[in-house]
């Protein structure tokens, strides 16, 4: 397929746009409920200033937006009555975060729908055979209450009533904090979308992984979101006193947890697309001169099948039982996340492709396809509709973390091939 | 030496001393923190309840009671102008507390003074070459500010102004707690003592450990108390993206932490005296699809003998060198308590065996005697005045757990041989 001619006219605009999504990373950046970090949980105080910020964003480019019901904002332009192409990605970050994961995405997005506006009666429209809306999703990556893409799983009618006695680090219940956000639970139902409503997902993110960087690639398609499960972990020994109890009387959890967390690895880095991470993890009582009673600490386990990643839980679990039965402990493990792999659709693989061999013509081999090891938004939402995903070039590969970065030719390059990539799928008979 | 005649005439006064003990060890249970736990740390409004109780309790006894520059509560009887022996413990606890460590000894002690008392013109006196001061120390175990023997390094003129800015777990600062609880920290060193105006110290606790239950023997002679330092470890890494980062990439900082805290397991387990703890754990950002970029450890090491303790953290700072350089992690550990180990007084040992010699007169042979790998306020007091200890039996060494016990009858021989030991004392040459 040639370069889109409407593009090919427009550097100096995307330039422009890549420019804008830079400082208004910044500017999303200065609003954290941690002062020099960056940390915007789900049902914030600070979600309700990003949204409001994304919302303004919207209109100005002529959209009409709302807030849905599970917190979600949204932006949407062209025909009222028309089938509608999703594209974004989330504003909600982990502790101490980077600005661009998930951010980056939306602020892309929002790019896009500038570059393909066309003047209308009443203010702008877009000359497509579909609408489109932008998305900011409200919670991917779990922070407050452990369970991740909550925002988008309402969108993809999967909310699931457990869910509501979930508590954040105060004990806050997910019910509380809904209401406290000014969203009525009883309403979450009204977020989800219908299959027959949408065209497809498409989003633009960082590749939160060091292969394109590695690769002197600036982008890629996705192949798929890999598959993942999430656990919390209770070791149960017995506290006791750390001077007058010998070794051979001692029931220590945070041995055991140790322990475990060191098999995590040992077993992961056995295989070759497995990755477990343990991240949280907190021993109790947590007095200097007690032995711990109590050990607490979360899996996050990825692959890019879901046999395999169940298979290296499996192996992980009689692992457990040795570790806790030779220290004389107890331990539970209550799955808190489960996501199957995503296949991303082959129509948008084709789209994106595309949209990037547009952008960077000079190339002499087609762009690369890799899989996300990071989960997405899209995970939630392959439930409803088709999914695909363009990923940017992330230095060195630090995401969830200050050093977090991208390059803003990077962004241009990524505004200017999902641009394209729309524009391909336009053209797409239907 | 024979039985006392005082006390052999005395033995409902001596049940009804042991129930009264049990009961305060209840009644003071109740002052906690937390609901359904024990919890009662320096300078806390749960410390000045307990003081006051103490305070009410020493005067029913005819004592002269002050709470001292440091937050200790003090009772004395006896001759304004005799120098004092000291007897007593702490009423402070760890988290989750028991209900007899330190309790217990400070609640012996006023039993003793209890069963020495002799009517006077104005109330009540005693009939001994010294007086007595009954001290329950505010803060032995260091829960709150994570130096520990606060309250009798006060007492033995021991104060370091460089902990004025420890900070407990909600960043308030010894300073500000002082100023909060009442007490002036510009006058902390009236809390001191000097040599001579004492006699000795004298305390009672449980055993905090297994060896008594073990051999079947309800008291024992201390003739040492551990040798202890505590350090603080802080080891970085990268935090970063627990999906998109390769294990390969990883400066994963609790997996160095808990490879530390095996190795201080499998290093104090070969010795034959040392224990070594890591009792409070906490991984940083802490989030569950982000790799820990802090870990953050104490560590309680304790051995019979300095050299040794010093020996083992010699070898365990080499260790760390090799595991934090393999994962590509700094280290570094901070030293926030240190206390040599300190030897009980040969006459306070000889007296404190006459005591269970007169108070288990059946025993075919010596009591008991061990050295407490427990910290207790002697290891402060040892550097003004002579120690001794008694240790009652502590039922399979459960301490620092509300599970932690002693026997009402073990109680009874601890009253009784602690008084006996006064008797003792008060009858050698001076």
């Amino acid at each position: 397929m040639a370069p889109s001619r409407l593009l090919a006219a427009t550097p100096d605009a995307v330039a422009a746009a890549a420019r804008r999504v830079m400082a208004r990373c910044e500017e999303l950046a200065r609003v954290s409920a941690t002062p020099g970090q960056i940390e915007r949980v789900y049902l914030s105080p600070e979600h309700a200033r990003v949204n409001r910020l994304a919302a303004e964003w919207m209109r100005e480019l002529g959209m009409r937006t709302w807030q849905d019901a599970a917190g979600n904002q949204v932006g949407r332009i062209g025909d009222p009555a028309a089938r509608a192409l999703l594209l974004g990605s989330h504003l909600d970050t982990v502790l101490d975060a980077g600005r661009y994961d998930g951010i980056v995405g939306v602020l892309i997005a929002l790019e896009v729908v500038r570059l393909l506006r066309v003047p209308a009666e009443d203010g702008w429209t877009i000359d497509l055979p579909f609408a489109i809306e932008v998305v900011a999703f409200s919670d991917e990556e779990g922070t407050r209450f452990g369970t991740a893409l909550l925002g988008s799983s309402a969108v993809a009618g999967a909310w699931n009533d457990a869910w509501w006695t979930l508590t954040d680090a105060d004990g806050v219940t997910l019910r509380q904090a809904f209401l406290e956000f000014g969203l009525d639970p009883a309403r979450v139902g009204e977020a989800a979308r219908r299959p027959d409503e949408l065209v497809g997902y498409l989003e633009a993110h960082i590749e939160q992984g060091p292969e394109l960087d590695r690769a002197g690639e600036p982008l890629a398609v996705v192949s798929s979101i890999a598959s993942a499960r999430r656990f919390q972990f209770v070791v149960e020994g017995e506290a006791r006193h750390a001077g007058g109890t010998p070794y051979d009387m001692r029931h220590d959890a945070l041995l055991g947890a140790s322990e475990a967390a060191l098999a995590v690895e040992r077993i992961c880095a056995a295989e070759h697309h497995i990755i477990g991470t343990v991240g949280r993890f907190e021993a109790f009582p947590g007095a200097v001169n007690v032995i711990p009673g109590e050990t607490r600490f979360s899996l996050d386990l990825r692959g890019e099948f879901d046999g395999e990643r169940d298979r290296v839980w499996t192996t992980l679990g009689l692992e457990l039982d040795e570790i806790m039965g030779r220290r004389g402990l107890r331990w539970h493990a209550r799955e808190i996340h489960r996501a199957s792999a995503v296949f991303c659709a082959p129509l948008l693989q084709d789209v994106v492709r595309a949209g990037i061999t547009a952008t960077l013509p000079a190339r002499a081999e087609d762009p690369p396809v890799i899989f996300s090891r990071a989960g997405h938004d899209g995970m939630a939402l392959g439930a409803i509709t088709s999914v695909g995903m363009l990923f940017l070039r992330n230095p060195e590969g630090i995401s969830h973390h200050p050093d977090e970065s991208v390059g803003a030719g990077d962004v241009a390059h990524g505004i200017r091939a999902l641009t394209e990539s729309v524009l391909h799928l336009a053209a797409e008979p239907r």
